[in-house]
């Protein structure tokens, strides 16, 4: 399968974190949104969203939001599982990723990021947009999640850890004061000791400048 | 169970459309979002992101985030369902309601726009800030749903109708065009001549005003 993707965009990180952990051969496909490339006829067409990622599989089934299509991972290669047994541990697991794929990733989103400029908004305010939604979502994280565990819900990485690690990464490029989040970059660096999580970081994808 | 919701709130709605369409009993307990009341310590408790909807169970579980209740209601209650069989199918439809829960609420949400206002955007900026993601996230979705079928993934509705429909009330309420998308408010005429759909319109709840 191919995965369209961008090095730094964090949905698209959450998905290679997901395909390497559970060991699903990809090649990646870049699409430059510096240069506008997510919105050009050809990548429209495959993903009408006009974003990163779109995985598209062997017989040509396009899949696009990374969420859903970390759970068509999770229902097409179960293992290793990404999800808990149990409804209300699943759902406990899901919520903590939602607050990191709709709390705080939408609003710091490229696109409303620039719209914002557009708006006469200065980079000051822009900076302090990002890292305030990024803080709130942030502590609910940290609320929702277990205490004392290795990873947010346990002792295997689950798609909250899958959508922490990214989120993280963009926040330190954003100068986000993760002080307060200790638990967090604990947990971020068992991640990131991992061969799925390390493969994965943008810095080591091939668009990566 | 006990919904923590608010009458206009469209993820609150996404969540009842569910509730009754699949005939699961749930008593509304009002969260003033106008008062402020999701601030409030004891709602803060019980969900740390400070927003509705919370779907709270019988045995006390929370369950927070309006598209993991979503998925939580599905894997317990799955008749009738709301996600089609097969993978891929089951992709298509969740990446639809992601475009309506990631692209499009989230940066409409009561405070982000809240926060514009203090930033010093004054109504018509907002309003058209409003329409703007509506309208953009609308012509993906009807790029993404299927042709000529009576809801948007067939003849039954799906997850992909249980997001349209709030997000198209929300809509009209802030004057958003809705003439390019016939496809889509045929569909909703159609959700909202069901029971279920009907049952959970934000004008019939105990805390409309």
């Amino acid at each position: 399968m191919r995965l369209y993707s961008y090095w730094r965009s964090t949905t698209s990180y959450r998905v290679r974190i997901a395909l390497h952990l559970k060991g699903v051969a990809f090649e990646t496909a870049p699409v430059n949104l510096m240069r506008g490339e997510q919105a050009e006829a050809a990548y429209a067409r495959l993903n009408p969203s006009q974003g990163v990622p779109a995985l598209v599989l062997d017989d040509g089934t396009v899949l696009t939001q990374s969420i859903a299509i970390l759970d068509w991972l999770e229902e097409t290669h179960p293992t290793p599982p990404l999800l808990p047994a149990g409804a209300p541990a699943r759902a406990h697991t899901r919520a903590a990723a939602l607050v990191i794929a709709t709390d705080i990733h939408p609003v710091n989103n490229l696109r409303v990021v620039a719209r914002l400029g557009q708006l006469g908004l200065d980079a000051a305010v822009r900076t302090a947009w990002m890292n305030d939604w990024m803080t709130r979502g942030f502590h609910a994280f940290a609320r929702m999640i277990m205490a004392d565990t290795a990873f947010s819900f346990g002792d295997a990485p689950t798609l909250a850890d899958v959508c922490l690690v990214p989120q993280l990464y963009n926040a330190r490029r954003w100068g986000c004061d993760l002080a307060p989040f200790a638990r967090l970059t604990e947990i971020e660096a068992r991640c990131l000791a991992l061969p799925g999580f390390a493969a994965a970081r943008p810095e080591l994808q091939p668009d990566a400048t």
